[in-house]
């Protein structure tokens, strides 16, 4: 079959299922799988189960639930042919909380379908983008479309950030072994401007302690004969930044890579973000480096934010001490092709060269993650870029993003393959707040272009191109 | 009664009567007169009536327990004779909790001489203190020797920060009329070398919040397009002070006074204490305005310490978050000439002037105070240096101290007095700690002390010297 074909097939598929797959996403939707509450134990369960059911009754060939220190794992794959690239979907079916729930216009757990979208918590993030993988996957299934080895992983863990995965993944190399991960989990920019994710931040993330006296004195008694660590601290977080609004830290850009070719044009159109951007935050007035978009600033460029800090007394009223400790947690978003163990180890050093006299520091390292790049010219993308092409009829826009998906180097790391960010939520869809949803639409779009992704993606691979 | 005449008969009185002087005092000091804890509301009292009833004992004509919304005042007074200065002695007969308990070598409130120390919560600080004025007035009485008129205000809120008194004091400025007012309430360096306080600090004390985002927003997906509050909060901060320490808000130096020609004498001797202070406060070093020793940098020079100040994320572990707002107190410590609400005003300028783009911003101004300061060559301290002079032959230093004492404005604004602040504790007697103690001979050179100053200040008065 050829795309133009695989395209006029799905549709009809569609169009003769669409309110069937809609129930059926609704029945996902309606189990209330929130990972972060004990409480929701016995539900995270259920929606694994319903889904290793489904995924049977559309034709995957060997389905299991595998349990982890954690919520189970839902794992699936065809009969694989070794001559064919294999494609791992990754997704997730656990949900967030829904608080506030008061401000629901439907209950989170009862799916509601108006205005064209269909409001639920997970709705978008993510069990409707996991379900329309497997919508493709019936159809293909159906109609012997198979151009690659499909291998489905599902946890229940990401809303909790994981913790079971990466274990999972390194134990299991074999099994899941393949040639791309295939992701929805993202947004586009809009169906009439639609986007692949190329680029997420990585993270490196401090928490310093600065302590002087050995305990809080008397401001009064001792006041301006020593330093002050909550003072020497502000300084110290006011050193970080220069004032054309660039991290001081030394090196720290040395492997900031530029923005590619494509990307350019990308960072044009992106300028009308600015305006976006600021309304969305709340925020009197944009800030950053000098000479940026919000755009450049959020996709392209190392930021450094405190996350938070305390110091002293924090109560109602005056009271009039040096205080003997000052905290600040602070963290630093980083860009291809920056890594966050070298840029632990420069933070180090800049806070080990910046420590006043009479205080002593700690510095405390967490758990970090690299950026990920996917370049708009590698195989992967030009298969994602191709089917959306066909369905939207228009070019996707390569985008960047400024958060981190912690799994994408997990993949890199244990499986050696690169993912695509292949999203089809919209920014406005309202995941991790009251009401959110995920357009019919969107929806509907998703399983034509799956198809034609791996069509895409198989035979680029086998052109070698 | 000459002087020389005064201290023989003085020393006579203490010789026969020391055991019952401690004895005395030892029973007030067993009244738990805690001020913070309303538990201790009727053993206040107690102290209050045990003082009245003390006063009437020795000789004072008129004595009065005087009820305000809090704990009463004890007022008392000698028959009042017009020719005469008249001294006001002012004391607190409340004390700070016990607390901790179990720190005490002997109980807080079964006072316990040993090693020439009465130990006991209060026995500086200042019950101790205040029973000198009284044993001293009995022997004045006794012997007709009564060159000023006598009148006493003894508080019970003084460790709550008399809440009551500057209202009291207005209410009654006629009855309180008085030339100087005289307090027992500080410490000298040593017996060895006794000082005189003459200088303390006022404060400015600030509350200050930036609002940046109106949430905590995502620091991936907004990290780098806006100003984070905390970070431009630690920005304000570290803006305040200069790289040679000083403080950077425009004027606030200008009225900032000289030491006076006998103060520097005292800044020559107390170089010593750059030691002490370091390792009383347990810092690896000393820091503050350049050039200067820690007694100048205390004593003489305003200094700026943030109190506390908070943001953000600030429990266990690592969230990515840009805080919505950060705050923090701050206060500066004022040197005389300067006025706390010129300071205020100045420090409100300045915080206008630097609030950066897309942050707002809100200074709120806690309940400040001036800085004093009594001339070395003024009447009254010269009345109290011949004293000690007398007593412990040797001159005594005239001494600024980094802390304030709200009282003594007090006394300026309500009652026209300046304020003579003779006290006889030392800054190694433990106030507010667990073991506070008084030295025996601490209480005795002070009964000693304070016919002299009466006597010394008739006599310069009358000379109008």
């Amino acid at each position: 079959m050829k795309p133009n074909e695989i395209l006029e097939g799905v549709r009809q598929f569609i169009a003769t299922n669409q309110s069937a797959f809609i129930d059926q996403l609704c029945d996902f939707l309606r189990i209330p799988s929130v990972s972060t509450d004990p409480d929701y134990r016995e539900d995270v369960c259920e929606a694994a189960d319903f889904l290793a059911r489904h995924m049977k009754d559309i034709g995957v060939a060997y389905v299991e639930v595998i349990p982890t220190r954690g919520h189970p794992i839902v794992m699936g794959h065809t009969e694989l042919d070794p001559r064919r690239p294999t494609v791992l979907v990754y997704g997730h079916y656990d949900v967030q909380p829904p608080d506030p729930y008061d401000l629901w216009e439907s209950p989170p757990f009862e799916p509601d379908v108006r205005n064209g979208r269909i409001y639920a918590r997970g709705a978008a993030d993510d069990k409707g983008q996991l379900f329309g993988h497997l919508k493709a996957f019936e159809w293909m299934h159906q109609n012997g479309v198979l151009p690659c080895n499909v291998k489905f992983v599902f946890e229940g863990e990401e809303e909790i950030g994981s913790p079971h995965l990466a274990r999972f993944l390194a134990a299991n190399h074999e099994r899941l072994a393949c040639d791309v991960v295939l992701v929805s989990d993202t947004s586009m920019l809009s169906l009439q401007t639609p986007s692949i994710t190329v680029g997420l931040r990585g993270l490196s993330y401090f928490e310093i302690t600065f302590r002087g006296p050995d305990r809080d004195l008397h401001s009064g008694i001792y006041g301006g004969a020593l330093l002050n660590p909550a003072n020497a601290l502000a300084n110290l977080i006011a050193s970080l930044h220069d004032p054309m609004g660039r991290i001081t830290v030394p090196h720290l850009y040395d492997e900031v890579a530029p923005p590619s070719p494509e990307e350019h044009e990308v960072i044009e159109y992106m300028r009308i973000w600015d305006a976006k951007i600021q309304e969305e935050a709340g925020v009197l007035a944009l800030s950053g480096e000098a000479g940026l978009s919000a755009y450049e600033r959020i996709a392209f460029r190392p930021s450094l934010d405190v996350n938070g800090m305390w110091s002293g007394y924090t109560g109602e009223g005056s009271k009039t001490i040096i205080p003997a400790e000052a905290h600040a947690k602070f963290s630093i978003r980083l860009v291809p092709n920056q890594q966050h163990e070298k840029i632990n180890e420069l933070v180090r050093k800049f806070v080990d060269a910046n420590i006043p006299k009479g205080i002593k520091a700690s510095l405390k390292v967490y758990h970090g993650g690299d950026p990920y790049w996917l370049s708009p010219s590698s195989l992967e993308y030009r298969a994602a870029s191709a089917a959306i092409a066909d369905v939207f009829g228009k070019r996707a826009l390569p985008l960047r993003t400024g958060g981190s998906i912690p799994v994408v180097s997990d993949f890199k790391k244990h499986l050696g393959a690169e993912t695509v960010l292949l999203g089809f939520g919209l920014d406005s869809d309202a995941i991790h707040s009251p009401n959110e949803h995920f357009g019919v639409e969107n929806f509907l779009l998703e399983i034509q272009t799956i198809p034609l992704f791996h069509w895409y993606y198989a035979h680029l691979k086998q052109a070698g191109r």
